[in-house]
Parts: C-alpha cells; structure tokens; sequence
C-alpha cells in the first residue's frame, strides 16, 4: 500500500481499518479519549483518556449502504440522466461555444415556462413587488398610478394580503396557510364548480402541488400493505413519493387508442388483484389534464372513479394543477363539481368519498415555478384526519408566504373594471394562443414523421408521442445498455441539443415506447431541427 | 337507529356497512357499474353493471387507524396544544375583545420575529422587491435612487441575482439551489471559518433548515435499526423528524447545572447503550446555539463531539441557525471550523467525519421566517452520497427561489463603502440590542422569582427557565391530566394572554419542569405582567 500509512500500522495493529467490519471496529471503542496536543503534526497520535490512557482510530464513514433503501429506490425522471447530460452539455457550451453541433439547450423536459423566458404576468409581479418591500409606496401612489408603475387594483390588493399576512411576508403563517387567502380560494372554487360551496377550513396551502403530495402520501401509506392506484403513463412525483414511502404502486394502464382515456374495468381489476395479494388499496391518483398524456377527462370517466372510490373506500387524490391549460374544444370538469352532482344524484352513496384536490401556481398561465405556490382542498375527510395533515404541515412550519400571496393571484385575478384588467386578460391570452400554436404544430410534425404516432393534446404542457423505433435503434441501444426510448432522447439531444424524458421515465406499456415533451420552448427552429434529426435517425436505423 | 337509514335495509341486505370489517366489504365489491340516472333523488339505487345487473354500497371511509402509524406519532410541541388554544382565545378576543382578561395574544411561543413587528432589514427588501418586478428600474435608476427608494448597491445586487437565476424568480432553479448564490454561501462560511475553504458543490440551499433536517433525516434513517442522538432538551423538529422516519431518538442530555453543556462522557454512553441493544448508532444532532436551551458550545466541546462522531463513524448534523444570534460575553465557533482545525492537527484521524452544517434565514437579525431560506453544507460526504442528497431534493423541484436570493442577501451583506453600509449596520445593531436588553432583563426577572431558576442565556432566542412547581400546582395538573409545566404555561396564557411552550416539549429530566420563552416581543409590559401571574399562581399553590 505505497503512499498509505494504515491505521493498524500507527497504533501498532494488526488490522487495518479498511479491513474490519465496521460493527467490529465500533465495538473496539470504548471510553471518551483526547488527543494530546503535542502530537500534532505527527503521523503517529498518542492519545490520552481522561481517567487513563486509551487508542482510537476513526471508523468507517456511513456509505450508500447505510443509506435508507426507500430512498435510494426513489427515481424521478424529469430530473434524470438526460437531463443530466443536458446539464454537462450546457457546461460544455459555456467554455467552448462552438464544439457541439448546437448553440442551446432547449429544456423541454420540465414544464418551467419562465425558463423559456415565458413573461410572468405583470398584475403578480406589481403585488408581489409591494409585499416585499411596502415602503415603496412611499414615493405617492399617485405618482406611481401615474407612471404606470403599479396599478391601483395592485396597489389596493397588496395591502389586502398585507393585512392578511399581519403586516410582513416575513413571518411564518399559520401552517395551513393565512386565512385571507384561503377565503379567496375557497371563492374561487365556488365560482369554478357553479356555485357548489367551498370552505376554508378544507384548504391547505402548500409549496407547489408536490409538497401536498407528499403529506397526502406520507399520511395515508403505512408501508407494505398499501397501495396506491396510479395512472401509466404517470407524473414520476408519484412514484417517487410512493417508494419514499414503500409503498406500492398499482398501475391502471390509460387507453393510448382512446386519447389516453382511463378504463375503469381496468381499475377494478387493479382493485381486486390488490385485495387478492393482501395488499390495501387505499388511494387512487388521478392527473387531469394528463401529465405526461394531455388527456382531459369526460364527466362519465370521472363519475365511474368516484364510483370505483365509493365502492372501495379508496381516497381520491386529483391531481388538477393543469386546469388552466386546456384547448379550444376540450373542456375541464373538476373532480370536486362532479363529486357534488353524484353526492346530489344519489343521496348517500357517495358520502364516503374523501377527495384532496391539488393546484399550483407553476402552471396554467402563471408558470410561477419557482415561487412555490399551491392549495389543496380536502373533501370529505374528518376532522381527525384533517388535523393529521395540519400536524405535518406544522413540522415544516408553513408554505413560503409570497407563495400563498400568488395563489390568492392566480385564483383572482384582476375582474372586468379594474385598472389591470385588459392588460392581464391580453397577456393571458398571448400565453394561451402561443401554447395552443405550439402544441398543435408540434402534433402535426410528429404525426407527418416515420414511425411517430401522437395523440391529439387536449391539455396540460406535454406531448407524449408513440415511438415505433426500427429493430436495430431497438439493438443499439441495448448494447448501450439504455432502454430504446432512453437511446432516442438521448441521440436527439445530442444532436440538437433538445431536452426531453424517455416514456419509460414515466411508465408505459411493455414494448411500447414514448417521451415526453413540453411545448413551451418559443420559436418553430427547434421543431424544424427535431424533424430533421428525426429523419436521419431513421435513416441510420431503418430495418 | 333513528334518523339513519341502514345501506343493508336499502339493498335488502342484512348486514350494516358499519357492521362489516372493511376487508369483507371490499371483497363484496366486484366488476364496474354505473347508476341508473333515472333512479336520481330516490332512496333506494338499482345499479347497473355493464354486462350485467350488480349493486354496491358505498365502503367505509379511511379513518384514523388505516394512517401511517409514524405521522400520528409524530409530535410538535412549538404548534401544540398551548399555541392551539391560543389560536382560539385569539378568535375569541377577535369576537368579542373584552371578554378576557387581557387585550392581546403575546406569541412567545416561537421564534418569529417579523410577527412581533420586528422590521425587516430594508438593504433585503428593495433587493427582493426589485426581483419580483425588474420593470420597476424602468423608472429610471437615477431618479429611484435619488428618492431613496433604492439604494445603488440593491439594484446592484438585484441585477446580479437576475442574472444568476436566468432571468426570472419564476422558474425552477436547479434543485441544488442557483449556482451564483451557492458561490455567495461558500464565500462566506470561508470568510467566517478563517479561510478555511467551502465550495459552492458541497452547499445545498433548502427551504429554511427544517428542509435539511427532513431530507438528512430521510436519508439516514433506515428505520428501527437506526439511532439519532439528539440532545435533551431538543427542538422537536427532530424528534418529529425521527418518529415520521420510525428511527430511534437516542437522547443525550445537556447538563443544566453547566450552563446547559455537553457532556461527552453521557454521549458515549448512550452510544455504547445503542450498539448493545443492536441499534445503530447513524447521526449525532447538536444544537449550537442552542434550542431551547440559548448555550453555546466552547472550541472543547465541539473537539470532543468531533472525537466521538470519528470513532463511531456517525454523521454529525450541525443545526447552526442562531450563529448570528449571540450575546455578549460568548462566542460562537461553527463546526466546520473546529472540524478542519482538529483534521489538521490530527491528520488522518479525523478524515471520516461527515458533517452537515445548517444555516437559515429564518433566525439571526434576518428574522425572515415566512420567506423560507436557507442552506446546509455537507463536509465530507461521498459523491455518491450527495447524489441522494440531490435526488431526494429534486423530488421537491426546488426551494423557492426568492428564499435563495435571500440567502445570497443574508451571507453577503453591505459592505463599508457600499451606499446601503450604514443603514444596514444601524438596523442590526438596533435588532441585536433590542434583543441582547429583553433577554437580559427576562433573565433576571425569572431569577428574582420564587421557584424559577434559569441559565444566563449566550445565545439563539429564548429563555428555558425551570420551574420549581409546589406540590398542588402538580396535583392540580394531575386532575386535569396535564404535565405540570403545561399546567403552568396554560395558566399563564389563560391569565395573561402570554404563549410559551412547557419544557415536556422539548424534553427534560425526570421529574424537572421547565417552559420555553423566546424575547422577541417588544416592550417590557408583557414580562411585568408576567411577573405577577407568576406571583400570584405560587400564592395559590404553595405548600
């Protein structure tokens, strides 16, 4: 061992360090030792006990195999290895432009519109500007009124949220979330569901959807003996939260043929296969719109979950941070409004069905991210269990407060009259029509090439095309050892410098392969250079 | 049953939905069906099955006992029952305002300054409040600065942090946290250590600390086999954390009569004690300074922690927060620093220690709770072991940006010569006197008390005074089946309208009683009203 003195050696051992079992080694040391001063700078320590005189050598460092297993088994593809790489070549851009054949990432693997220079709304950003520093206004409100500073609706709703707040965003809140707030939201989803009547007691708010799917998750899992029912194709968050929790997953499979439509036989099926194996199936995700599909449901689907829910006693998680973002033609009906209309429909069956209905200020048109706003409303749970939920919030004291202000934004905006109005509404809809442009050339390019087969978006940010990749693409990538859609994002980003997740990252049936793209990315070259990429591809690999 | 119709008696059944184990019923439940519309507003439901006829009932609902065992577990006390009924008597003053015998809710039950009106340091403010609206400059920067709106060196700032997190607080950061703002953090713990390097790879930024401890803990603990020594009295984040993971909370216990000192001998024996009953010794939590307790530790003390954490192989977690908290007289030395003196001194024996040092905006004069930053820098971990780090992170996306550029903000303040020096010096010298007078003025009320004893507080932001409760005081707490220290800090609130955490909370010794107090209110009425419940409550329960 040339350059290395081992322990065993110093201390007059036999043993080297690296060559004891650590339970060993920890069983070695006793007592509580001091090292002599004197020694320092010595290789050899002589090392005094208070009450005598005792050796120590270090032991052996936690590695990954001391490591919770739950979470090394966690995955999350959005943040996986192609965008890892994507991450090393945007590195390599930076210290030498020109060696790659692109000049930019185009991150189209995580729906983060302001990434892609998406310009957030102005009215938020005019509120959020005075909340964190009112004294601004001490310039005159109506100098800045006048300047086209600020408006006076930002103004007036800033000191609202202010009053809310108690006076700073830089308190802690309680940890459901200021109350202010949860009044607004509880509006807003009044109005939304034609006046079906929502509480503020029932809503959470949360930093993003995914920390409302965390405590959703880590409440209601108790290990081995749940399951959770989640949709394939599935947002991996779900996943991940699940092995967090080591729970099961239970795919139900979306119908690609039918636009990614759910089937409830298939569900029962999941249902009773679970109940077979001893497995509880306590939870049912929903995604609607679709991540990664863009599939929006129909009333009749949602009917026959809750139904499924009622039957089972299974809790409802719906996932609905994407009910903004839906295409002319398609419509969005909140898993909430149609629960009411069956609860109204057949008084009593539908009683037991316990419903938590996640939103986020990350999408829709306010692709607020990094901000980390978002609700969720709990329906029909009991008191109890609500008070669990307040109990976890509580440990990690409460969702960032600027965050719970966008919320209180994003779900009143400003209303016909107000000084913002017309501007908010035309930025709205230069977002809505510039996605709505995007995803539907984006589908017609996929669906003009070889070999690619998309469904129609009706929602959400992503696409999920089909990939019917040629045997010996399918070849190369297994001597690469990558999965086949894995070996295709990753020789697309390499030449074009296009970012995206391979199906497999979300989940899909065996011997079919997707990826998931947004279509947030500005411009049309990017699609231009995928087709192109996408016909050479082909050409390489054709059978 | 009056008033209750029984599902059993609407299908003809026999049976009670009530009456029947969830299993049993679940296995009832077969294939798929969908109401008959028809039979809408009815009492009784024929429901149909696609292919057939089949009736269900709706399942019981998911109560208390089908929820994770560790989350009912999980217990914290900084939003338990005495803040809770605080809330309450808050509502009720709020109602009907003189119904009680005090006019407001004194929350000196946390340490949240900006809720007791303590201002926010205006050099942060315009710096976030420009992030949040660049179009603000558009005014004109001379003009803005002239007006004292900004100071040059906020627009400064804020114009670096734009660029650092791409252009927008809107879009997702890297989960790891905004490079440019991990290079400020670096920065700075090399300042402070002496210039002993950091580097920007091995900082994490994080919503607030709790963030960190909930991923180290997640990550360290492998579940019963797994042993955290946390010290008693604790902040019962960790404890919570602990029960959540189902890991064992090995306590170690701070010695009140020393100034709340570590006491390493105690600490290798709960070690020992662990190994024996086969439990794993994994992480050793320190608190410096300390919460509840306010001690800081001494350079030996941190040596001899570092001693045992290298012989054993346990990951020390350093919860640093209320480094800038410290009074006069004391001194704080970081972890990190002692950790590199004592490799030096020692080389190759201490190499093996991993080490996380969590720091937060939350604390120090920042006080900036509700915005959620901060950051942990991991010593000595395993690339490997980072990656999980990174991986668990990403599962949460990112910590909110704006709570990063506060980060940036509270590492890297102004500097002399800087527009904004003098203000900002002045502000944190005002926060710190304020703070240094009511902890010293507290401190000496509580020990002119009869039965209070309390340490001279060094550091953090509270007081844990213990309480020599008379023998009725005990019994009357017993009646009512409350710990006596409860008993006394709900007498208190009840009396006063002051809110305080019993010591049972935070843990204690045996059969000693003690409350945690923070001195972040302003004035000195609320200690003078104090001072008379306390007087009053020992004239009614005397021996």
């Amino acid at each position: 061992m040339i350059g290395s003195v081992s322990v065993g050696q110093r201390f007059g051992m036999l043993l080297r360090a690296s060559e004891m079992p650590h339970s060993v080694r920890n069983r070695l040391l006793v007592g509580f030792e001091r090292f002599n001063s004197s020694a320092a700078g010595s290789r050899i320590h002589h090392i005094h006990l208070k009450n005598g005189r005792q050796q120590f050598y270090p032991a052996e460092k936690l590695g990954l195999g001391d490591i919770n297993e739950n979470v090394l088994e966690a995955k999350y593809a959005v943040r996986g290895t192609i965008p890892m790489r994507a991450e090393e070549l945007q590195e390599q851009l930076h210290k030498n432009p020109g060696s790659l054949p692109f000049t930019s990432i185009v991150s189209a693997n995580i729906g983060n519109p302001q990434q892609l220079k998406q310009k957030p709304l102005s009215f938020y950003r005019q509120v959020l500007s005075i909340l964190q520093h009112p004294e601004i206004l001490d310039q005159g409100r109506g100098e800045l009124v006048a300047k086209g500073v600020f408006a006076r609706d930002a103004i007036r709703r800033a000191e609202r949220l202010l009053k809310d707040v108690g006076g700073s965003v830089g308190a802690y809140s309680s940890s459901q979330g200021v109350l202010g707030i949860r009044k607004t939201v509880a509006e807003f989803i009044t109005r939304r569901d034609g006046g079906e009547p929502a509480y503020p007691e029932d809503i959470y708010l949360t930093a993003g959807a995914s920390a409302a799917v965390s405590y959703l998750l880590s409440i209601l899992c108790k290990g081995r003996e749940t399951g959770v029912l989640i949709p394939i194709p599935q947002y991996p968050l779900y996943t991940a939260s699940l092995a967090l929790n080591n729970s099961h997953a239970l795919p139900y499979y979306l119908d690609e043929r039918s636009g990614w439509s759910t089937n409830t036989e298939e569900i029962e099926s999941v249902v009773k296969e679970a109940v077979e194996n001893g497995i509880r199936p306590a939870v049912l995700v929903v995604i609607n719109p679709g991540n990664p599909t863009g599939a929006v449901l129909s009333v009749e689907a949602i009917e026959e979950i809750f139904t499924v829910a009622a039957k089972h006693g299974i809790v409802v998680i719906a996932d609905e941070v994407y009910q903004e973002n839906v295409f002319s033609g398609a419509e969005f009906h909140s898993m909430k409004k149609i629960l009411r209309k069956l609860q109204k429909e057949h008084p009593g069956i539908y009683d037991n069905v316990q419903l938590a209905s996640l939103h986020s200020t990350s999408k829709g048109v306010s692709g607020e991210c990094g901000q980390r706003g978002g609700y969720m409303e709990l329906v029909g749970f009991s008191r109890e269990v609500r008070q669990v939920v307040l109990k976890l919030a509580s440990i990690s004291l409460c969702p960032v407060v600027t965050g719970q202000a966008l919320v209180d934004l994003m779900v009143a905006p400003p209303r016909l009259g107000d000084e913002s109005y017309e501007t908010d509404r035309l930025e709205r809809q230069t977002i809505h029509n510039e996605l709505d442009r995007r995803a539907s050339l984006l589908h017609e390019v996929f669906n003009s090439l070889e070999g690619i087969e998309c469904q129609k978006p009706q929602g959400a940010m992503y696409l999920f095309p089909r990939l019917k990749l040629p045997y010996k693409a399918v070849q190369a990538a297994q001597h690469l050892e990558m999965t086949p859609d894995e070996f295709y994002c990753l020789s697309l980003l390499e030449a074009t410098g296009i970012c995206t997740v391979p199906g497999s990252g979300f989940g899909q049936e065996p011997g079919t392969y997707h990826l998931r793209t947004t279509f947030l990315a500005s411009g049309v070259e990017w699609i231009k250079k995928w087709e192109a990429f996408h016909k050479s591809f082909y050409d390489q690999y054709r059978d």
